[in-house]
């Protein structure tokens, strides 16, 4: 197999209607361009799901990080840089950088995936396949500006935002909830009046377990510093009653017109 | 300007986040792609939303059908072509076929839209603008083997299948609840068994009135025949009680090892 270079870019069309009301590209759409980056390098490099698929094996996100100084535009053109930091075991650290056709910088994101065996869902040594292979494409000269994700923690009194049900647009190919889903239900938390006047200039979502269509998932929200928020999203399945934490999120405003 | 082709051609890569649990495309972002090939084709053609902004004029999506033989899969590159077949006063008809590499027919859509002014929100005479330059474009040689919209009765007695809040992300740069959004929220009114079972073949929106963020949305559906469903989505805004009409819908769904 051919060596590509350890960052991999990737260019996007900011659709029309993947935005919101101010034309800013909604953060779960992003963060889809961003996996769809991950995909494309990892599957370039022979490490991706394709190859990971015929050894019952698979990644499975972790954590996600998205600090934005601002939102890309629709119509924009967009490219999205990405790298492996490092992998350590069965977790590996991927960054993020969204730029623009100048070279103009709107943020950058940080990721952990994990690799597991999908018969056992045992973690698996990431350094055990295709002899290290990803070990050629470890980067760790391009910097990645942004704070890794902090520890999130969420009062046992923090109230209730919303409880809602997740349906058959939630649930991707996986047969999870979407990865991106989680992101825009939590941004949907605020109501328009809020979203007028901030924008998520940082997102952080550890992903602690799957949850599934027809879960009911409950929302557990609480200011802990100004214009910053860490919550708690909690699943109840059919088969529990137990709720058992799917995500743990942190999300932090900046006023839009700054 | 350049004369262009009256039918236009444009090519989309089906995300694998865009697909459901099967890997199929949700109907939703499939229609999103028909509405981003409407954009590009009058863009195009000097008839589309960048001129028509200038002039204090916008299209306004009024019908949408898509029958669909079966929907592409992740990975899949698809044609979504579209023409116009007709201009009356103020609306046009415009429809779209979806196609594979192959020529592969996936299904065929049908749409009506209307020409407005965005000062009086007044309909207004399409070939008034740029001298009729529309009709220039009208295609009435290809076939769009497909039904155009019925006369779709929804009757006062039909029950409420849910009643579900709109929030930042339904919200596009328009203002309003996205076209695309309500077919996700009517087709996650079925739960994930009946979706194991089932595609949705045809599906015909009428869009009656806008809706906001914030707004309330209640969704009337009854069985007209057998796997076909009618459905009524009423808006409740915080500026009124009494309930108007949103959409009118039909869903036909056909089997999904057929």
């Amino acid at each position: 197999m051919k060596m590509l270079s350890k960052v991999g870019s990737y260019e996007f069309l900011v659709e029309p209607f993947h935005c919101d009301f101010e034309g800013r590209i909604f953060l779960g759409h992003l963060a889809n361009h961003l996996l769809n980056a991950a995909d494309f390098h990892s599957n370039d490099r022979g490490c991706g799901m394709n190859y990971l698929n015929t050894v019952n094996k698979t990644w499975v996100l972790s954590r996600l990080v998205m600090q934005m100084d601002s939102l890309p535009k629709a119509y924009d053109r967009i490219t999205v840089e990405t790298w492996v930091e490092n992998v350590m075991r069965s977790f590996t650290s991927r960054n993020f950088a969204v730029t623009g056709p100048e070279g103009q910088v709107y943020g950058y994101g940080r990721s952990i995936w994990a690799m597991i065996d999908t018969e056992t869902r045992q973690p698996v040594d990431i350094l055990s396949v295709r002899d290290g292979l990803i070990n050629k494409y470890i980067e760790t000269d391009k910097p990645c500006p942004i704070e890794p994700m902090s520890k999130v923690r969420v009062s046992p009194s923090a109230p209730t935002a919303t409880t809602t049900k997740m349906h058959y647009t939630d649930v991707d190919v996986n047969g999870h909830v979407n990865s991106a889903k989680y992101i825009d239900h939590l941004t949907d938390l605020w109501d328009m009046e809020w979203h007028k006047k901030f924008f998520v200039s940082r997102l952080e979502v550890a992903y602690v377990a799957e949850s599934h269509g027809d879960d009911t998932l409950t929302f557990l929200t609480e200011e802990t510093d100004v214009n910053t928020f860490c919550a708690k999203i909690m699943k109840t399945c059919e088969a529990s009653d137990k709720p058992t934490e799917v995500c743990r999120c942190k999300v932090v405003f900046a006023p839009r017109n700054s």
